[in-house]
């Protein structure tokens, strides 16, 4: 299945919920009381909308019902990595931010279980640019990065969104899964784009750079549709 | 699918790393200080490794590897109740706990996304015994049983145990996804037993109680198992 040091199947979170706290919310009474809790400045949290709620009403941030939601990257990249796909050297990493930020996860990567914990570690990452900051071969790292630069860069021969709110098809999971299936063992390489925020659509900027768009049966939460989605690929594989 | 108001698949998460911290605990400085910050006596609130690694490890608790950890049980939730099964009236949980509590979970029930307010309920529920305290049908109720009064009480004609650390044949997911749903279509009730921790094997008197063992192909997190599980089972059904 891998080829060389190729992983076929690049599984790229688009738009994920997770961005340091923005400027203009620096100065908000819930956003100042969390981070001095932590003796942290606010430009150096994390935006979180358990904390921060009130600060995202009030600034009417645009596209704030994709925002503030580390929870649900913590979720998502604890179900790809450990995934059968990440195991078999079947599958790469990527989170895009709304901001346009790349974060690439090696597939070695154990994520901090607890979500306070891994909260501090995506802050370090903002930081630092990299974790942990001085190894040689970080195990994330992140720059400024489009997701239409990202797909350039990944080369694909098949790009497949498959999400709520775009008009496209319905596709069961399983059609997803055979036509990922298919294409890895025809030597190919997919890019497919899982939504990495709770609610909203994609942008068009994300629907444009996919060849084949698809949508769920279901509205399914973000994490449901990318555990599932990966559950019938792998079974697909035979790796389930 | 549904029978009347029967909900055919009853998923029983067993001995759930959840529990309070135990009395011999409670004057470990690292117990009383993570309490103290929260303003709640130690015994009030829930046993968390990423804590209390230290008290656990110094108090040489049975089962040490399977304790300590909520943030399992919050993502098998999160997992289980945004299940495609939930939404199509299929799906029941349970979660039996370590300790030999049982929680049920009303189908309609909106775990907590974030994680610091999900062991706000958790410690909440084992203290009034049911969340909300007041409200007519609570969304979570705690008591006391054994994981063998549990499945006498919900009667099923199957109890499948999926899990590593059994001897047991083993089995492809899409298997035990296979007998599930031919169970359910014979309008049969299935107890399915899943691990709710995150290291360790099922107790005796887990696997006295199923009828069917098996264990999966690889050693899968246990939210991985379930996610995995569930998504093939809803894919049999034609949910997803």
């Amino acid at each position: 299945m891998k080829q060389g040091n190729e992983r076929p199947l690049k599984l790229v979170f688009f738009e994920s919920s997770l961005e340091l706290v923005p400027q203009e919310l620096w100065s908000h009474p819930s956003v100042y009381k969390a981070a001095w809790k932590r003796g942290k400045q606010p430009g150096k949290t994390l935006l979180d909308s358990s904390l921060h709620h009130q600060a995202i009403r009030q600034a009417r941030l645009p596209e704030a019902e994709k925002r503030g939601r580390p929870d649900v990257v913590h979720i998502l990249l604890l179900e790809a990595l450990s995934s059968p796909l990440n195991e078999a050297g079947v599958l790469e990493i990527y989170i895009h931010t709304i901001g346009d930020y790349v974060i690439t996860v090696r597939p070695e990567t154990r994520i901090p279980r607890n979500y306070n914990r891994f909260v501090g570690l995506i802050e370090q990452l903002f930081e630092e640019g990299r974790v942990p900051p001085n190894a040689p071969t970080p195990l994330m790292e992140i720059r400024p990065m489009t997701i239409r630069s990202l797909v350039r860069l990944l080369k694909p021969t098949h790009t497949i969104l498959y999400s709520w709110g775009i008009e496209a098809p319905r596709r069961r999971t399983r059609e997803i899964a055979e036509e990922v299936q298919e294409a890895i063992e025809a030597g190919s390489t997919v890019v497919l784009l899982l939504p990495g925020y709770p609610h909203g659509n994609p942008r068009d900027s994300t629907i444009e750079v996919a060849e084949k768009r698809y949508t769920p049966l279901a509205r399914l939460e973000a994490w449901t549709l990318a555990s599932h989605t990966l559950a019938l690929i792998a079974d697909r594989l035979g790796l389930l």
